[in-house]
């Protein structure tokens, strides 16, 4: 909701800018100056980086802008739940239970929890895998953080452009308005690009990974207390903790407020979501 | 107190360089140019962050500027007293008065004391619970950087706008110095916005989270020495070198200068407080 | 593929901009200030580092540029039937098929099996001897990023001379325009160079390197474990983790794909490589 | 010595760079530029920082540079002298020797020692206390980096100031002059304040935080020694390493050459202190 | 040999840069710009480090830019030669040569087997040795990153110099090229000497002092793996992994290729050397 005003606001304030530059610049000149910086700005960026960092990108962003808000309270209640099931079920229940998890990083520490591997084993696989998760995330930001960084560095390249074609002709008036105009509408549109759309993007990226390197340490806590069956109190509080209250009048066992069997998923409350 | 006079300082200069510019600009194109570039930099401050951690940055800002000085010493001598209270009294009466707690993070290792959580297990949960907490801290940093980055670039475009709008209708000398000093107000409000508000406000807050880090590990060690109930010279001793001084006469038995049974906070000298 | 349309893209977008430039300004004149900008930067760059340097980031780049994608695959069946020669044949057969190793790691990884060094010493070893060879490709980037910060500069330092040669003739107004124009071409292609040239070969190295960091990783504790002859689950399933996929039907005993006695290398399905 | 003669040079250049800069100002417009920067400046570092900061880097900084050179030596010795006193006379009367230890982290250690903490909490308390004594100064550096970084913008905005009020009077060429003089001082003192006091400064106390985090690494390392009472060839050789000397003629034995019951401090060689 | 020939171009291309200049300037006042950047830097320097780091940084540029090459491969011989020693001839023998030793820190090493510290002990004190060494070489590259940032700045303050006094003497039009002509030569001078003299300096200081990590490394592994006289077989793998080949067929014996008394340091192949 907030998400969609602020993009409105986002864009109305950019037609504003824009708008009083094109009362004394002509559109194509404006599309023009655009262009250079567009084209030059992502063209380095395919330099440095393989297509798949691009899409990688635009997927995170997609995922980031749409969500109406992040909530791992269902994520938690799955972990308690799994705990219960192995306890009370054994890792055959576990097995067939954890192959309709969503979380690819959860399943995946059920399947190491049902093969037996040691709290050790289970730790140094996962970060392993985390290592190469986050090193693909990294480079999505490295990409947005290059972009911002060399889209202003165009705009002016486009500006010396102009500059010198005002130069070279000197005689004629009418051509130096309009050489300074291209000229100081490529740093416009550089400034714009950078400052508006790269530097947020790649912040917000970089704040989610933030936030994901939390959740996958707190799943990976999980997965090697699920694993020893013991400390059950200790990744209770530690998951109930993550949601900032305390886990009202049963703490120190593990009863999980959903059926024993299955993995119910509460809609729960919103207040505590980001975004929203 | 300093504090109010370095904000009425601060307050008193914006003004006077305010009204250098005035006599040649009107107040309505101050406005205009301050209103692009906080507009500006505030929707790239919401494009790229949730508002839960603008909310954050607000209050915990509001706070530091609200508040008198900080003084550790009551907090410290809870913690001796609560050391007291275990080793007197037992857990029953510390569960009781560790609910009367203040600090969340010393009355959730008072939890973790009374449900008998062993050393290795405080330092885990409460080293996740400070990473989560400090995590949200670190993105209020951020924003407030990301705004001190992002604000003098809006306000070079304004100046852009303004001098694009300037080489078109050079024939009229007029509007030359209108357009030009729109262009330059905008730098102008760019570059105050960045280095006198945003600036020290993000310096702020990162100097608050630094005091604040090595207030919890004080809070962490201390609750592992009252679970593991010996050591407790070296708790003392550490709580009271935080203060800078020496315990005076009683080094070596812990007896606290307040009453056994409550929690006294008793108000301090005030020379050890900083921003007094 | 994708590599050479950027490629192609580049080099026309670069013709265009200059093209834009050149309609008043010299050819010799364009040829001299990317001269000066070229030579001072590299001038600087052989300042700073050892030729060793230059050759190595060179080569580095063209490996990056030609092949047409990287594909772990191969290398990960490779050390899966390691393991299995291992076990199966013992170290005679494994030294004999490790000699044939073309990754350098690996083959020295092997070597040290064969060898007998424990898993601390194979640790100690391969970890020097990393960072080595990280130290090595770390200034290859520190050249390239040091490029990249001299080019801009060396650009302005040509348009200031071009501005004082300027200064000192302002009587011919010929003159004028023939400096100004100098002055701003070196600036421009200066510009050009650090970001259209260097900075994205900066980057596109150090990328290569954060993916070698995660791959030797895997090779190192590869190596570990089959020494070690135990733990052959979770080297294969750190294995396969790293090609994002689960080995099907067979988790739990290591049979590989291959001919036991033989490294068989199969030409894999492509839609896992970056950059094609 | 050096010292006196680098600050003389420095301010004889400064009255050399202003008095080339008067010749065309008035005396008057120099001092409100000087005075728009510098008040700028210090109201953003009040903003962001306590007084205590302020007072702590003030007086540091006067303490680095009234002090004629740093030689530890003296501290060397005294810490040598203590482990023999602690051997050969028993903890008595290393406390009250120790009492009288000038440098406030030897004679703390000396109290622990006394205390007979063990090698593990000596470590745990000292380490604690050096980190809240470098966060503060830590603080002081960040103080003076802000300023370095604050006062250019401030000159920045003065110039704004000016040329504003000359585009406003265009009319009135002398106004011109005034304007474009009191615009292009205020950068140049925001510049020589940044880069000829703040940074420099700001240089000199990390400088000699580093040399100080090394010397309290020392007394920490020592303090631990000579609470164990073994190893004391090892303090002797790590104490006698940071003079870059060998002990020579008695090595492998504690004899210090002083009286043993006192801790002699002898005015030692001075080739080896540095800013001297 | 290509160190001469870069110094050399270097200088021709400062010449050429300066000649171009020289045409519109006079020798004075080209003296004065420089003289004004190089003070200014130089005082700056002065006073944010001490004397003797000055020295220091000067030295080892000295040494950097004699010397023709590095071959640690005599270092590597030495240092199998004295494991040979310890083994075959003990401790007294050991003395007598490792006296004889010229790497200072290899030198240390000796000393302290000979003294019979263990393996804790040696990297205890050798580490420590090491962080006061790269403690001192690292405010060496402080310094002259320092410079690198300064002399930009003073060009400008040189720059805002001959402004101001242009703009008091607008009536004289021969003053204004003249004026001008001092502003641009120290901007000029500035950025000259930070990107072309202090950049490659304090990259090239950093880059040695990367490689004497590693060495220092070497020597400290070695000198523990010497003092327990086993794993020699380690040793002798990282030594010549060092050298980025393999010690061809006397893997997993000693035998060094120098006669077995003294320490045979032969003048090897020159391809490995960087900088030659």
């Amino acid at each position: 909701m907030i998400q969609r005003i602020v993009l409105t606001g986002a864009a109305l304030f950019l037609f504003f800018l824009a708008g009083n530059v094109m009362g004394e610049t002509s559109l194509v000149m404006n599309i023009k100056s655009a262009g250079i910086v567009v084209v030059g700005t992502l063209l380095t960026g395919f330099l440095a980086f393989p297509v798949t960092t691009f899409k990688g990108a635009l997927e995170n962003l997609l995922i980031l802008f749409r969500q109406t808000g992040q909530d791992h309270r269902p994520l938690i209640e799955q972990m308690e739940a799994l705990a219960l099931i192995r306890r009370k079920h054994g890792d055959k229940v576990l097995e067939s239970e954890g192959a309709k998890i969503e979380h690819p990083f959860l399943r995946k520490g059920m399947e190491l929890v049902v093969d037996r591997y040691d709290r050790y084993e289970i730790r140094n696989i996962m970060e392993r895998e985390f290592e190469m998760y986050f090193s693909r995330k990294d480079s999505e930001v490295g990409l947005l953080t290059t972009l911002t960084r060399v889209a202003p560095a165009f705009g002016f390249v486009g500006t010396l452009i102009g500059l010198i074609n005002v130069l070279g002709n000197m005689g004629d008036p009418a051509k130096i308005g309009q050489g300074m105009a291209i000229a100081l509408l490529t740093t416009f549109y550089g400034l714009l690009l950078s400052n508006f759309v790269f530097q947020p993007l790649a912040r917000k990226l970089s704040e989610s990974i933030k936030a994901e390197v939390l959740l996958l340490n707190i799943i990976m806590d999980a997965t090697m207390d699920i694993s020893e069956q013991t400390n059950s109190r200790a990744v209770s509080h530690r998951l109930y903790s993550l949601l900032g209250e305390k886990k009202s009048n049963n703490r120190g066992d593990e009863k999980p407020q959903t059926s024993p069997g299955g993995l119910s998923i509460r809609p729960l409350l919103q207040r505590f979501i980001p975004g929203k």
